[in-house]
């Protein structure tokens, strides 16, 4: 097999300027390379999906974060999944489903010495589909997984608030909560996430941020008569204010994203009703996945037990064509995405 | 000793409007009364030290915190030390030294009922003075052990920034955190107060945060080149900004108040770097010291120790004279005290 990969070509999307505000098109350089052949020890990747995060705003921009920005003229930083083409490796064999950082490229090469880097592991397409292991059983599953159970702590009875609701990780929060027996409700833009979210997924509620002024407001004042014990926040800016007015003692606050923020050319829009987190003894955490990484077997061995048994769904938001990145990544920033983005790379 | 009660006067301080912004004098109303006598199981206590409390401009505000306001017309709510001059009751005799909520007026008579809600409680002058306890061995006090202890969780070797570092709770916080093993920075208001809390209370460097633009974010980088593992925050405002700039992975934010934004007329400033919380999976809790009520006695005797064999110093800043209150209170806001703000009384 490993023969032909001289003749493949590896066409790529690298950043070529730091975005100021929303990423466009002269941001990004389109390259094609011949496909390496693997060392001894490695092996040689197919990108079949590529996962399109809201976290990849933050990967472009210079500055100390939880890890180093992607440096201009490199490959843009990704997550996917594909399939083995070429093996050196007794570890991996020519046809093996795997997950591993592709970057935004056909094909990937690594040496035995950076699998763990990559994150290269081998996926099973029985506990679930290509797309599903982008998003469940993925980073934004575990993102969502151990944000709410190791950050918020629910307890049964409790109330969930849930920013994002439709998107990935905010899909898998609002399913896992409402397996753990919390009332769950969820923020999402215009009505049909809303009703795909309550309907679907079975929410208790969704407020839809979209319907005016005063709406997300509004919303929790009727679908948390209680008030909020825990609140995962995927967007920041006003509706994080919003809910620090409703929330609980004792109530915790995950800190997963602020996709509201994240093109601002201005300073971010700090929370000015932070100071209910003293008055009601609260807390506000932030939560970076891979922290939990040795555990995301067993989130993963979990969560495959609810999408067999049907307690569990996902909806995928499948656009196809390496070439279409640059447009259909804006897509998590306008809120035009319907569920997890995947930008499919090739057939599986 | 209560038949002489009928011939005192209780004058008294109330609040007499909401006050916009700074508290004014026409915010306040002085009214006399004669002094009750106890009921069947009641005490009259004549006030001797009250504390005055950066959390008293948030109890005049309308709207729900952790306890409700004081009500327009009310005496204004204080905490004071005191002794029993008149008692129909079994656990309290005349000239026992107590600590309660006396308000600002020069005596109160409590029903036995009213015990536990006015916090009435009995104090030994072998551990501390009576303005210790209103400082180390008080609220204040009690308010930066459990704060430091609990929701900061120190390890011995992390490094410590307190805000309000010369204010009452401030000097608490450092002076524990040091006794644990911490490197402990201050930041205070002029070089007066940044001097003593290294000198006197051996806190490892204190931030001048009036010394000029920047001070504090040169100061931060400056003393805690580890970065900061624990902040205490008094403050708020643009200091919080500086140090969630600064903060180590898994660090603790302890809210304990916000001096920079309570007469504030326009909306409170959030802080705007609050993403550093998810970039650094650190926290940020607020505290109320209430909740810690059932273990005062603990850390009453653990600090009652360390001010005997000299590891613990106070200090506090007395002012005589129960009609001062309403400008002795903007002592406060203005960064004026130095050291514990005691209104004296009378003499003890």
């Amino acid at each position: 097999m490993s023969q032909a990969l001289s003749t493949l070509i590896n066409h790529q999307i690298r950043l070529a300027a730091r975005p100021v505000g929303m990423p466009k098109a002269s941001d990004w350089s389109h390259t094609a390379e011949p496909v390496a052949e693997p060392a001894e020890g490695g092996v040689t990747l197919k990108t079949l999906a590529l996962s399109l995060d809201p976290a990849m705003r933050g990967w472009m921009n210079e500055g100390k974060s939880y890890i180093p920005p992607v440096g201009i003229g490199e490959v843009m930083r990704a997550g996917g999944v594909g399939v083995v083409v070429a093996s050196k490796s007794d570890k991996y064999a020519v046809g093996d489903y795997v997950s591993a950082g592709f970057g935004v490229q056909e094909y990937i090469t690594l040496a035995a010495a950076d699998f763990k880097r990559a994150g290269l592991v081998k996926i099973d397409l029985r506990a679930g589909s290509l797309t599903q292991w982008l998003n469940v059983l993925g980073m934004p599953g575990m993102t969502g997984y151990f944000g709410l159970m190791d950050v918020g702590m629910p307890k049964a009875g409790e109330t969930v608030v849930i920013s994002g609701a439709a998107g990935a990780v905010g899909q898998t929060v609002g399913q896992v909560a409402k397996i753990k027996g919390c009332r769950v409700v969820g923020i999402a833009g215009g009505p049909a996430k809303c009703e795909w979210v309550v309907k679907e997924l079975g929410f208790d509620a969704c407020i839809d941020y979209k319907a005016g002024p005063g709406a997300v407001r509004a919303g929790l004042k009727e679908h948390c008569p209680g008030g909020v014990d825990i609140y995962f926040d995927n967007v920041g800016g006003e509706i994080l204010d919003d809910v620090l007015a409703r929330i609980n003692r004792k109530a915790r606050i995950i800190i997963c994203g602020a996709i509201s923020q994240y093109n601002n050319t201005t300073a971010v829009q700090g929370p000015k009703n932070y100071l209910s987190l003293l008055v009601n003894r609260a807390r506000m955490e932030g939560i970076v996945v891979f922290d939990y990484a040795d555990r995301y077997h067993l989130a993963v061995a979990e969560m495959a037990g609810y999408l067999k048994d049907g307690r569990m769904k996902s909806k995928e938001d499948v656009v196809v064509g390496l070439q279409t990145f640059p447009e259909t990544l804006l897509k998590l920033f306008n809120g035009e995405n319907f569920g997890k983005l995947v930008l499919e790379v090739a057939q599986g």
